[in-house]
């Protein structure tokens, strides 16, 4: 007989969202709440009264459960600051940066986000992640093929694409494609035609334009996005590319780029395997670009945040291995 | 004796400011104006009282004077609309595309700006300037020895590198690296640590950061810059970089980069002269950048509007050749 009892409490606690699981032996989900109260938007930054309305039942039913929590939470931001795990990392790497603080009901462990630290040698700048680990360390448990020698990207506000070796985080990049966006949308002369344009484009016009966009960034080639992002603008100025669709150009300009500039040193013979970490809308743009740079086939995986959270727990000894 | 009777009445008046001149026909200037009245913060967006307002007593003393104003005043947005002239094109080409608008105390000659078109065959995306090609004109008639094979480069909220062949403008690209520089200092995460921290950053300290976002700009290679503008905050993250000292990173960054690629094609051998034209400050720093990547003695050219000015006004034939 299975054992279907409680077994974890787990969080997801990011910058825009909270989401809570109440998680048996195996990581299936016997009960879950989701509240808009990522670490900008926690009521009154009432980490405790968030945690406590959003757990208190089940740990009033369960009083010896493990609590387990990933993200933003544990940033200097958040409720308190877990120092960042040293890449390379795995699994219990990442177990033992564990800290356990008081919420007033129980005690609940934060995960360590991980650093990549400068290396003359290689080039390689410091980077940061925090949250995304727990989905790359559950990606790895649920598909061990992708253990071995992969690259994962996680597109998004600030992208990572992480480079997966023998079961370890051993280095990433970030891409911050999606904030860029924002931004020139929001405040410069390229958002402006969309603006202004009352119409929207229709979705085939959107993709051709996006698909623009991928095929100007991958005919840069080195020389880059520098003298290609103002093309958003002298394109609708020439009559080449219509108001409405002109974000959806400029969305396929920094995506494309992103790829380009990340695959840029992947040689032919010994790619590594490489799969999309997301949401579907975003992961179909990515995975459209990466067809574009000839990398198909390319699955997409959805959020594995439970099933880091599980195998982090499992490394921390706090519930049982499989 | 050397005539210095009054012969042309010139103007700049572009997006932030308006400057206009009384030249005589040597381009001297016998007097000149100077108000922040450019096209977008022209009172009640009445042009024409703004010019009578900075003209009327030269016009007064000089009734027959010809009169010519380039820059954004005639954009879409400004006081009418003037079409642009294709790319390639010279002096004569420009001076042919003037139209003369009633101002309502005499006319006034507007020059075009130019717009490359796109070209399938070269890959070149459209691009438009309208003011940059007055100063290119000045600065072939000041320094012909520039005219016959040189690369222009214009620095500012969007950098125009034009390609100069045998007196003509043949092409060009812009660069948006000032806007970027303003909406990411402004608007994004890249921003808050400068904002958030307290004191300034010594010149040796800003300095030293400027050299190593053109380092690190120049080292990404053919990746350019998608994977390293986070260093920007996370080398802060990782103390490797004040962030007092965190907005001069990110204009080294930038401004390596933009240098990066648009020289990433020229070839060692048969490289065009380089030269700056703009302000002392900025174009300091791109001096520097432009050193950092082994373009060394390029020489800095002041305002060359009011030689753009004489020139254009000579091809048009409103004021005699010298």
């Amino acid at each position: 007989m299975t054992d279907t009892s409680a077994h974890l409490i787990a969080l997801d606690w990011g910058t825009s969202s909270l989401r809570a699981w109440l998680l048996d032996g195996h990581g299936q989900i016997l009960d879950s709440r989701h509240e808009p109260w990522g670490i900008l938007h926690t009521p009154e930054r009432d980490f405790a009264r968030a945690y406590q309305t959003v757990v208190g039942e089940w740990r009033h039913a369960h009083p010896d459960l493990p609590a387990l929590a990933c993200g933003m939470i544990g940033s200097r931001g958040g409720w308190q600051e877990v120092p960042y795990v040293a890449a390379p990392a795995d699994a219990g790497a990442i177990a033992s940066g564990l800290i356990e603080i008081e919420t007033g009901i129980d005690r609940l462990a934060l995960v360590p986000g991980v650093m990549q630290h400068s290396d003359a040698a290689t080039g390689a700048l410091p980077n940061v992640m925090r949250g995304e680990e727990t989905q790359l360390i559950g990606v790895m448990a649920r598909q061990p093929a992708l253990s071995q020698n992969s690259l994962l990207v996680m597109p998004g506000t600030h992208s990572k694409w992480a480079r997966v070796e023998r079961e370890r985080l051993v280095g990433f990049t970030t891409h911050m494609t999606g904030e860029l966006y924002a931004v020139l949308r929001e405040h410069s002369i390229l958002g402006r035609p969309a603006h202004e344009c009352q119409e929207n484009a229709s979705e085939a016009a959107s993709l051709e334009a996006f698909d623009e966009g991928l095929a100007n960034a991958r005919a840069a080639g080195s020389a880059g996005l520098s003298g290609q992002l103002f093309s958003v603008r002298s394109r609708v100025l020439a009559d080449e590319l219509s108001p409405a669709a002109s974000l959806a150009y400029l969305s396929g300009l920094l995506i494309g780029e992103e790829v380009r500039s990340a695959t840029a040193t992947l040689s032919g013979t010994s790619r590594p395997s490489l799969a999309l970490i997301g949401d579907d809308a975003l992961c179909q743009r990515y995975s459209r670009a990466l067809s574009y740079f000839d990398y198909t086939n390319v699955q997409t995986i959805h959020d594995a945040s439970i099933s880091g959270l599980m195998t982090i727990a499992r490394h921390a000894g706090v519930i049982d291995p499989v």
